[in-house]
């Protein structure tokens, strides 16, 4: 095994990472790869989805090849427990996305009114787009009342108890697909006889929707669960993140296409490293801008440091770095990898994919770990809230953290994988369109053409069970290589960065179409979207080339994948691409297979309905065979 | 196991479900016992909370004996696990009340502006104390435009998106729990360094926040976990539950002191029998209402059946029991019991404790079987989808489903087991004020001189891990006999009513104190408050005690209990209570036991810091001591 490791390490492709995993290897260090080998066995059970904990007469399970019991104590079938399972996840992966646009929309109307003066309006422009494309009046008035107009409109997408479908959907949603979501709503209605909304009425109204539904002796039928599951999740992809993505643009400036480096050589041995780890930049930039005040510069220098070096990890990190060029450490599985170089001065961290680990980890070194959200504690941190009120003086206070831990860096326990690689990112939909001299239709003739055959979006996370970043690397490639332009975000966005894909040269992977394409246009032939909130700018791209077209999402040549899935808001982003009309591979297995029903449901009877739909596949070249033939049926269907 | 079966039932203590479990074993219909026969052995790590599902990593799963691993696979403890499944817990069940809460304000709207007419202002008293309660003008404006109002104010306490605790809760908890819980949150602050809320914001934003918390690689903390787990609790029994209870009286009218009869003896074997089962009234009591219709009658006489008998079933039926003096068939674990008696023409069900194996099991019968709600939609069943405002039309076919199918009905095969019992129900706070002449202080008068120890309140549901009803009518005898008046709800209300407890003789089995009180009032010793969403009942009586004598709940006498707890609700209804001051029995165990620290957080810390905690035993004689325990602590804190 540990020859096998030392040689051609089975748990990353990353050379950084095996770097580091011999050192772990070497000082036993844990790592969420020995934890999982702990846990080995894991449940079948739990792994088909066929575990039900939902009351106290259980737990029940249901074993799908027919040993045992066909139904949980209350007659539930497997069908019913993984549909049940499945609306929850897709529940919890919406709420914390939608959660994250909720601080951001209430931090916007905060600014607009004056009470925050820590943020400011960094994106005019943005702002007037948001606000023309919500119908909100512009002209001849101020930053401050469109501002609070536009947050308006943002607050009430999370808690209005009407039921009309949320206004930023209903504005940004391309028009034949909002139309053809309402008109299955009502052949819903007709053929099942129960009213079954796709189109959500508030985010967190249907995220409470399906507590309720799936609370003890309510809603058992697979196709109204996964009905529900959808107009959840679509609540996220065009509301809950799409207001993080549009209100972030407008409170922290948009991102411009930019090169950047990736990888943990992005930590400097003479310099304060800060990491900012989590989801929301709210926090991450503040620090980034602060890092560089005179105080905190000066407070470095005295301690007998070049700088502080803020850089980031996960998705947090994708932020800074799409707005600020800030230097990404790496994605989800490299969070352990950073701290064991010793280089770390503090990990900082907000929320989401924080391996608790961390804490534990940064006790054996030097490096403070701070979190700073109430709602990511963790045992074993420094905790420091953060308040976006004081947010100047707290984003300091964390820096000044990781100056003070500095002097007790054991020099001599320092390693940092000399590995960096380049990558072009910032391609937002506003900066994909100018690339394009302002319209969708050179990306159009390209694709009608066959220059391009079609777009794949892709998406994180990493996950144990997958050797790291390998699904995501070759995947791309094998897109590319088919002259399918691929864009993403997330920790995939991540992997794509630190293999290289995201830099020019490596349109030489590409085929002779797409990369004649990035050629003439300058771009790599992978283009870093954002952050997994961001998932938002793809559907937006899509909405805007269906928009132009005057089609349906699900005409287009466009497929996705999430292909080292770890976590439930993947769940929920898989799910609002499919009720978008987009095909969508997963890998590893999602926990549904217990429930035959419901996997004929979300990989078959969903393309008719919906016109996407989940398939599983676990070699990558075989995923890129497929997504390749949807794409050419779809162009084939076009009449491409 | 058959003989013991037909001897001493293990299964229940109820002699009509002992009945109907003789036929069930003789005709081979399956129950929710044999299903948990076949279940056995359950999963352990599910049953201490050390099953971990959240992301496609797991499942992970720790022996809390410490046999394996001690960490999953991102380093969550089982403490981080059990904290996590339990705040989903508390969400989920405070989400099913609140959604059943929404409704009714929803409808309070629809009816004050005019856009439904089948339902009215049934109680315009009430709605003026409601209004008044809420700080709303009523003084010469109409009881729509007051309607209006309030309908408003329980709207925004779903929706509201800012940092306020939610109206509701600020204007009917007593005013010392209130501030004890703003004090609290300021030491949480100041000790822990988070911010940590206790008093809700909205009642759906707690229950995201809970979801976003519990997402892979947020919050781990058992403490900050659980505190959130209150909030979101505290947001469904002084919010949600709350406002279903007081809109429910404005719309369908106040329940009164009435006798009415319980047990499956209510079925008639010459009448359309339609059961109504589930949790909200909105429908139940229109099909109780629409069954006395001219229409319906005569349909009904037209098949050559006696008439259209409701009954109630479960806590739809506590509904139109309280208000409608409707007839009681039974509590859950009588609802296969009721259609196995071939007596029951349809059962129509809304939503919450349904078991999906009825589904299967009328169609062994000519029963129709009609769910009415697109949250609970059963496979097998007949949808009829209920839509507030057709309720008049949409009951009356509902009611002509049962009328269709009473002709089909299998004579031979009915089996109505002649068993009923009084009782004397309807005990809301305002009949009970009533009762004691306008005021709680002669009720405080009894319990200073001792002449009642203190009040225990006792909530559904049945479980198949403890024998039906055995919990719930021992625990309640033991209590009376020590003086304690028991007030309850839920599926213990009709446990306690078939027994016979709530019936005027029973004040025999009183100690000396409350049977004279019983005497004297002409009440029974055990007071029916309601559904179990009407556990707000019970706290605004611990309220109106403590507001009248200017202290907090948790200084009261009052203690609280979920002997033969199933659902999620009764998590969130059990953690209403302890964060409302009220110690609070659980059986069976909850899946906490394998986290030690989240296990002395709710049995231990909690007593400090809340004045409420949890405590599980599982004999019913041990735990009346128990709670006799507390109470004499608390009279002896009192000086009384």
């Amino acid at each position: 095994m540990d020859q096998a490791r030392n040689g051609h390490d089975s748990r990353s492709i990353d050379p950084a990472a095996k770097e580091m995993l011999r050192i772990a290897d070497r000082e036993g260090y844990a790592t969420i790869w020995e934890r999982y080998e702990q846990q080995q066995p894991q449940c079948s059970y739990g792994q088909l989805g066929t575990c039900c904990r939902i009351c106290s007469m259980g737990p029940c399970r249901i074993d799908p090849f027919g040993d045992g019991p066909t139904r949980g104590v209350c007659g539930a079938t497997a069908d019913t427990m993984v549909a049940r399972n499945l609306a929850r996840m897709a529940a919890v992966g919406s709420s914390s996305h939608s959660d994250h646009g909720r601080k951001v929309a209430l931090l916007l109307k905060a600014v607009a009114n004056g009470s925050n003066t820590d943020y400011h309006i960094a994106d005019p422009d943005k702002l007037t787009a948001v606000a023309e494309r919500l119908g909100i009046p512009t002209a001849g008035r101020s930053t401050a009342e469109i501002a609070g107009d536009v947050a308006a409109v943002a607050i009430d997408c999370f808690g209005n108890q009407g039921e009309e479908p949320i206004v930023f959907m209903e504005k940004y949603m391309p028009k034949k697909r909002f139309q053809r979501l309402r008109e299955l709503e009502e052949t819903l209605y007709r053929t099942t006889g129960a009213k079954t909304g796709l189109l959500p009425r508030a985010i967190d109204r249907e995220a409470v929707d399906i507590l309720h539904r799936t609370h003890f002796g309510c809603d058992h039928d697979p196709l109204s669960l996964v009905a529900q599951s959808v107009r959840c999740s679509l609540s996220d992809g065009w509301g809950g993140s799409l207001i993080a993505t549009e209100l972030q643009d407008i409170l922290l400036g948009s991102p411009i296409i930019r090169p950047v480096k990736a990888n943990l050589g992005v930590l400097e041995a003479e310099s304060v490293n800060v990491v900012v780890h989590g989801h929301e930049p709210i926090l991450s930039a503040k620090v980034v801008e602060m890092a560089q005040s005179p105080e905190c510069r000066a407070a470095a220098e005295a301690v007998g440091a070049k700088r502080v070096n803020v850089v980031g990890l996960c998705c947090t990190g994708n932020e800074v770095l799409l707005r600020q060029g800030v230097g990404m450490a790496g994605n989800e599985s490299h969070s352990e990898l950073a701290i064991m170089t010793g280089a770390v001065d503090a990990m900082v961290v907000d929320v989401q994919c924080i391996y608790p680990a961390l804490a534990d980890l940064a006790s054996c070194f030097h490096t403070k770990f701070v979190t700073t959200s109430e709602q990511a504690k963790i045992p074993g941190a420094l905790h420091i809230q953060f308040e976006e009120h004081e947010a100047d003086a707290i984003a300091t206070r964390i820096i000044k953290t990781a100056i003070d831990a500095f002097p007790n860096r054991n020099k001599a326990r320092v390693y940092i994988p000399q590995h960096t690689s380049t990558a072009i990112v910032g391609f937002t939909v506003e900066e994909i369109l100018k690339a394009l001299g302002g319209t969708p239709q050179p990306l159009i003739d390209l694709i009608v053409t066959g220059t391009i055959k079609g777009v794949a979006g892709i998406v994180g996370c990493n996950n144990v069970k997958v050797q790291q970043d390998f699904f995501h690397r070759t995947l791309t490639e094998e897109l590319i290589k088919r002259d399918i332009l691929v864009i993403g975000t997330g920790c995939w966005a991540i992997a794509a960065a630190k293999s290289g894909l995201m830099d020019l040269p490596a349109r030489e992977l590409a085929g002779p179409g797409l990369q004649a394409v990035c050629g003439q246009l300058g771009i790599p032939p992978v283009l870093h979207m954002g952050s997994c909130v961001d998932c938002s700018r793809m559907l937006n791209l899509a909405g805007a080339l269906a928009d132009h077209l005057q089609v349906d999402i699900s005409d287009l040549p466009l497929v996705g994948s999430a292909p080292e899935w770890t976590t439930e808001k993947a769940v929920a982003i898989g799910t609002y691409f499919v009720g978008s009309g987009i095909p969508v591979h997963l890998w590893p297995l999602p926990p549904i297979l217990g429930g035959p029903q419901v996997t004929k449901i979300l990989t078959s009877d969903a393309k008719d309905v919906l016109g996407g739909w989940f398939f599983v596949e676990e070699d990558p070249k075989a995923t890129a065979d497929r997504m390749e033939q949807i794409i050419m049926e779809r162009r084939a269907a076009l009449g491409i």
